[in-house]
């Protein structure tokens, strides 16, 4: 653990010092053999020139673990600033195979060459501009953290291994628990606001589970859910709380990453302190106005709606993300808020960024009677059964007004970055047809 | 959002303020009504004279949800230091039910009552005792990757639908995954590893799932493992990278809920700065010294030695906790390293606490040629076949010494707290009976 980091050595030129690493790539020329190290701050070139050291790879591939002590020199063309002269080397792991996946330039991500990409995920991470991805993700994560624990939410960690389905349907795993049968949880849906009755504001960041069969650029079968609810809140101030945390994560990963997501040629968004807010009939409006395609009265928005939204919005409204607010209630879910004085509109926002929906928010409907009502019209469920009894258990014994989000941590990391496909942006990516690695 | 909350309330004596929370109790005395009010942040107690405002909670109960306005009034007695006089109700949700657990006073967490305990999770969670665990355990996750963020480790998020079984056995979940089986995973064992090769140092947070059929007091079918993961290490400094978790976690906790800790009656733990550390072999000894009892040349400590030798450590090394080393390396696990002197020694240790093992910890066999022959003795594993080419292949393509360890953060908790049930630390525990709420 004593060792330098490669990003250190800049502070040791004039010195000698010792670095541990993975063989990057190496270059024989003109008798000298160039070697670059990686370690998990970046990369550095030592030259050997002994003949005694270069011996000491002999048949041994990139990979391979190394200790590398040498006289540290500026080098003002190397990355990092200097170059390693004089090595003496000490081989800790040798390889001898040729890695499956070349890992020295960055990897090409058609949708063509994904399965080899995937397949060979475990060392195509060890690719600078792979991992890069998902030390933005930390940092995602983490800043969604820090914008809920600085407002006083508390961490929740609720089960997913559930005996019903939350939101229903056929698109659940299932499993046998012990004789019964349990399912995997879709959302932390009602456990979170269950959980507004204790400590009114939580949050929780977790895996999620959807057995769709949908073969499309946003879906996987498994992804990190981030999920907030909050209490005694209204609608405004809580798409101010969802629009603030876009931006925090964001100025989070470009305080703490901006070196990685320069590598990865990722392109900060333009998003206004509030971010704008349009009701989805205007959107229709302005698209079909737009575009001469038939939208006004749609209960949805079509994906070429969503894209065209957020170039209308960074064009007219100065913010690459836009709500879509006034969503019909018709289409909504038995938990979700009717608006009192306009029963037709469901009290849910969108939160459409760089083209895709990332977030999906609303006001819950927490009066107790209004609630079951709504269960028994809209879900078909019975507040009696072992499926519904304990949510709605919650609000017999007393729900404030509340509301809350879930938003894919993957979907996020994709849409910041700008990858083609939300699976670039999972380690070990789950989908119809993969499970492995 | 922009009330005060009842904490903030002491600020405000002499003045008019509104709060807004649960009605947690009352009482009628003498034509007065005594309410009292709880918030996230704790209780307040409203005396309600005035007639009109007391017919406002007539055939109400406690649970309601309600706005108050009044007077704030000094009063040392109260918690917090103040009372509301005078004040104003409004109704926010009604609750006519009358709970069926109460939440007004601690638990009785005797195990003869847990079925209630947690058939009434929903509400009984609202008792200031129950939800202070959770917010301890909240600063304590928050103090684990605290710890390994200021370290330089990487947040990673590894998948848990698997398509064999990370530790083998029988006691893994199964489910059908489009036309496939999958498994829930066990830990994040191999993931972890292989992304040493990556980013040298990761943790994680995340649900694992054991279909272990046991009742104890230590078990789940599903908990939050904390692991951590980190290359370029020895065995010293990993226990005492170890070491200091339990030490950082402790005094984050400490920092920030020295309440909640309070209430609950929680004795901060004597851990000096390094956790003394005992063979296994020594144990067996002092043990059958002190009891008489047979434990020299066992492979494993018993329980009942697991509680003595932290009684011994607390008496004599001035530690709450204590590392057993020296395991023998016939029960290893195939991914552990054994030493190389003393082949028939595994480098792991245990970190017992409190007389329960919290952590286990080791440095893994990195050299490939060594981990495919272990695989092959220990596990009888194909490092061919599906469930370990991709794992093995992170060590084909070059792996450093590297070590690290899982922790259940409800049996940490359970420890810190003194909780006699692993299952009172879990929100919505679940067991080989309890599949909800």
């Amino acid at each position: 653990m004593n060792d330098l980091t490669i990003a250190e050595l800049s502070t040791k030129v004039g010195k000698t010092a010792t670095v541990r690493g993975w063989l990057h790539k190496r270059r024989d020329l003109g008798g000298m053999v160039f070697t670059v190290l990686r370690d998990r701050s970046g990369l550095v070139q030592a030259i050997i020139k002994d003949e005694a050291e270069q011996a000491k790879l002999a048949g041994l591939q990139n990979g391979t673990v190394l200790k590398i002590s040498g006289s540290i020199v500026e080098e003002a063309r190397a990355v990092g600033g200097v170059e390693i002269h004089e090595p003496t080397l000490e081989i800790i792991s040798p390889v001898t195979d040729v890695m499956p996946i070349e890992i020295d330039k960055p990897l090409d991500h058609k949708s063509e060459n994904f399965d080899v990409l995937f397949e060979n995920r475990v060392v195509g991470l060890r690719n600078l501009h792979e991992r890069a991805i998902f030390r933005v993700q930390a940092s995602l994560g983490r800043g969604f953290r820090d914008y809920f624990e600085k407002q006083d939410f508390v961490e929740i960690h609720t089960p997913k291994l559930l005996a019903g389905a939350t939101e229903g349907g056929a698109e659940v795993f299932e499993t046998n628990y012990f004789g019964d049968k349990a399912t995997l949880a879709q959302s932390p849906q009602f456990y979170k606001q269950m959980m507004v009755g204790v400590f009114e504001r939580v949050f929780e960041m977790a895996p999620v589970y959807r057995a769709e069969p949908s073969v499309t650029t946003r879906h996987m079968s498994e992804y990190i859910s981030l999920d907030a609810e909050v209490g005694f809140i209204n609608f405004d101030d809580l798409l101010s709380m969802v629009g603030g945390l876009l931006i925090h994560m964001t100025e989070y990963a470009w305080k703490h990453n901006e070196a990685e997501l320069q590598l990865l040629g990722a392109v900060k968004p333009v998003l206004p302190k509030a971010i704008p807010r349009l009701k989805m009939s205007e959107v229709h409006e302005l698209y079909q106005k737009a575009t001469g395609e038939k939208a006004v009265g749609e209960k949805d928005l079509f994906p070429a709606e969503e894209r065209w939204i957020c170039e209308y919005a960074a064009r007219e409204l100065g913010s690459e993300a836009v709500f879509v607010t006034d969503w019909p209630a018709a289409e909504m879910k038995f938990y979700h808020l009717a608006d009192d004085e306009h029963p037709e509109i469901a009290v849910r926002a969108d939160l459409i960024f760089r083209g895709v929906e990332i977030v999906t928010t609303s006001m819950r409907e927490h009066r107790y009677d209004k609630l079951v009502a709504q269960l028994k019209k809209i879900a078909h469920g019975d507040p009696e059964s072992d499926g519904f009894k304990y949510f709605v258990s919650a609000f017999k014994f007393g729900m404030p007004p509340h509301g809350g989000f879930g938003m894919g941590l993957e979907r996020v990391t994709q849409e910041l970055i700008g990858l083609s496909n939300v699976k670039e942006a999972s380690l070990f990516p789950r989908d119809t047809k993969r499970l492995a690695p």
